[in-house]
Parts: structure tokens; C-alpha cells; sequence
């Protein structure tokens, strides 16, 4: 089982097929997540998450009301805590419910202290083992963690640039099958190989690392007018 | 002279008073820089960049004739290139011109491979000494950095809550004077401590670390129904 998890950043990062996508999952049976406000998000998508986690004290009483008559599993995480929420969702989806892959929505937009923890959560020893098992997903980027070891990774479909971010100490950091290569990088601290390109759809990167964890942030340009 | 920087990321994500506070710049006779695409918005924000910085490959043939025929110094990069748009900005702003900041304007909401590089660019060994000139700003965030030292840090009006990113392996990390205090943490790999609050607009935040780089993320909240 796969899961999906909304959190509550701003619509407008939003994947413009966001609610095919979580209508089909949904009908797919694979586990559906609110984060804080995004529980409230997804009943304005037409869904009601399988699981909700939060503090929810962006949520007016009677919003708080509503999602906690209709989900049947709510986690309330404390403001004072060890965990941020998205950790708190990794316990539950990993743990609790053993899902295979989760795929978090609205974690990019808003507040850049947010964003940096959902990126550098997977650091953590307690989730580091979920890390390749992880995927942010905004309008036009698609962001996934990879540990050591060797990685064959393709394209997604026009989707034409790729960053590699060293997010830890690397060591024997190797590119291949790209536009630009990377031959036994080692380096102390983080770095972003950033506006690299795959050779084509078909022609996968060939991604290795004997020590760290990176992440491979998939992006493709949007319209230039879109945002204007 | 202070310098300021426009990316060419989505306008959706520009701080409000973004034409205002790039006007008052150019009265104050400090240095604007345009970057790619970036050189062009600011013609449309009805300023001329003083220094122009990029490949130009986002531009028309038109566009860049304009631009070309205004702008009195044009630093063209390449593609394949050893620096990115952003360290060539640095180099220029810091060590041609010698200004003793630089605010960057335009690095977020686009693609997240760019974001990371501007993001940790001042982890380069050329660029570290001029981190805490350096301030990245968007319509909700804004991002500075520290290296081994003691800081005092203000809160920014109306921006309630700050976190603190370990960019770096950091030594003897203390943060003091906030709602959540840390005291003498050692990391090897980066951390987000999100969602810290100062105590007051008068009470700034005490930030000390023996070793490393950080980044210090404040950030507010904006209206929940603006990005709908």
C-alpha cells in the first residue's frame, strides 16, 4: 500500500492534477493522510483522509469539528514536541500502517523552515531506513532521497532537468548517463549539482554513493506567463 | 553600497512591496543586479539593472537586445559552466563592486534545484566569508546565515516565527532568548529546528555555534485564502 500525505502549504505549488491523482489513490485503496490543515484541504478536494495528524490549531473549531466526525484515525501531535508533524506521519505510515512509498503534497511554497524539515527529515537515524521510500511532489518539481549504494533512475516524463543535492557528507559520489558527469565526488558538506539533464526518456541516470544520503530533484520549467 | 538581486523564480512567490523596495534601492544609489530572466522583470518593474548576470537563455533575441543595449556591464556565463548564476552574482557583487550586502530577490518557488543551489552556495570555501552578508527574501521568508561566531539576531516585524538550519556539521550550537531554547548541540549532518518564535519584537534571539554554518529562516504566516 501506498500513501499520500497533504500538508498545508499554499494551493498555488500545488501539482495541477492534484486531485485526479488523489481521487485515483483513493480509489486505489492506498492510504490517504492530512497533515494539520491539510485534512480540511482534502475535504475541499472531495476526500476524507484515512489518517490525520496535527496539532491543528490552524483549524477554527467547528473545521477541527467537522474533520474529526468524518476521520476515523487522528493522531494530535503537541506543539512542545520532539517530532515535527511530518516525522510524526513517517511513525504512522511506516510503522503503523507498513505503507510502501508515501508521496507528500503541499510541503512547498509557504514557510522555508517547514520546507527545509520535510527535506531533512530523512537524515534522522529513525528515518533514514524510509529515506529511497519517500517522494515531495510540487507543481513542478518531484523531490527523492537516495542512500549509499547504486541507483538507476529515469526520467520522469518531461520533466527535462535533474539536480543531484548532496544533503550529508559524500563520499565516491558518481553521475552517469547524463548531460553533465560526475566522477568519485567526496565532499564534507552539502552541495546542489543542480541544472543537469537526462540524455533522453528512455535513458535512465545512473546514480551511486559509497557514504551519505542525496536527494534527486526532478524539475521542468513552467510556462513562463503561468505565474504572472 | 548594498546590492540587490533579482532571480527570474515565479513572481507568485516576490515579497509584496517588491517594486517599492527595489526603487528606494535604486534612489539609495545601490547596486542592482538582474539576473537571466531576472534583468528583464526588473524592466518590467520599470527599473534598468546596473549589472546583468547570466546565459540569457530564457530570453528572446528581442529581449536580450533590450536588455543588452540599457545595461552597461553584462557578465555573460555559460552553460557549462564551474559557477552558477547566483556564485557568479557573488564574485561580482562582492569582490568587483565590494558591496557589503547582498539581498537576493526572485530564488523561490520555481525549481527546488535552483533553490538549493542559492541555498547553499555560501558553503563554498571562496564564498563562506561573505555568508552573513547575504539574505535571500521572498514574500513570507527570510533567510541569512551564520558561521562560528555570536549573533543577535532582531526579529523582523509581523515575521513570528524563525527556525534555525544546520546547513553544516556544527559544534557547540546554542540558541537562547526564544519560546524553544537549545543548548551546546553537536550535529554531523543538517537539521531544521522549525517553528521557534521570538519572545518579542524587542527581545532578539541570542545564536552562538563554535563550528559550522547555519541558516536562520524567519518566516510569518500569510492570509490563508491569499493563494487560493
Amino acid at each position: 500500500m501506498k500513501a499520500w500525505a497533504l500538508l498545508g502549504a499554499p494551493k498555488n505549488q500545488w501539482p495541477s492534477n492534484i486531485k485526479a491523482k488523489l481521487l485515483a489513490a483513493k480509489k486505489s485503496k492506498d492510504l490517504i493522510i492530512g497533515v494539520d490543515r491539510g485534512a480540511l484541504l482534502l475535504e475541499e478536494l472531495g476526500l476524507t483522509a484515512d489518517l490525520a495528524v496535527g496539532d491543528f490549531d490552524s483549524l477554527q473549531k467547528d473545521e477541527l469539528e467537522r474533520i474529526e466526525s468524518k476521520v476515523s484515525d487522528i493522531r494530535y501531535s503537541l506543539p512542545e514536541k520532539d517530532l515535527t508533524d511530518s516525522e510524526l506521519i513517517m511513525r504512522c505510515a511506516f510503522c503503523d500502517y507498513q505503507v510502501s512509498h508515501l508521496a507528500i503534497l503541499g510541503a512547498t511554497g509557504g514557510r522555508l523552515d517547514h520546507f527545509m524539515s520535510n527535506l531533512l527529515m530523512v537524515l534522522k537515524p529513525e528515518f533514514n531506513p524510509f529515506a529511497e521510500k519517500i517522494e515531495l511532489i510540487d507543481q513542478q518539481n518531484s523531490i527523492k532521497f537516495y542512500n549509499a549504494g547504486k541507483h538507476t533512475i529515469y526520467q520522469i516524463p518531461d520533466y527535462n532537468y535533474f539536480g543531484v543535492v548532496t544533503l550529508t557528507a559524500v563520499q565516491h559520489l558518481n553521475i552517469a548517463g547524463a548531460k553533465y558527469s560526475l566522477a568519485d565526488f567526496n565532499g564534507d558538506y552539502p552541495i546542489s549539482f543542480s541544472s543537469n539533464e537526462f540524455l533522453s526518456e528512455k535513458k535512465p541516470l545512473e546514480l551511486s554513493l559509497k557514504k551519505g544520503t542525496v536527494a534527486v530533484i526532478q524539475s521542468k520549467d513552467i510556462d513562463r506567463f503561468q505565474n504572472i
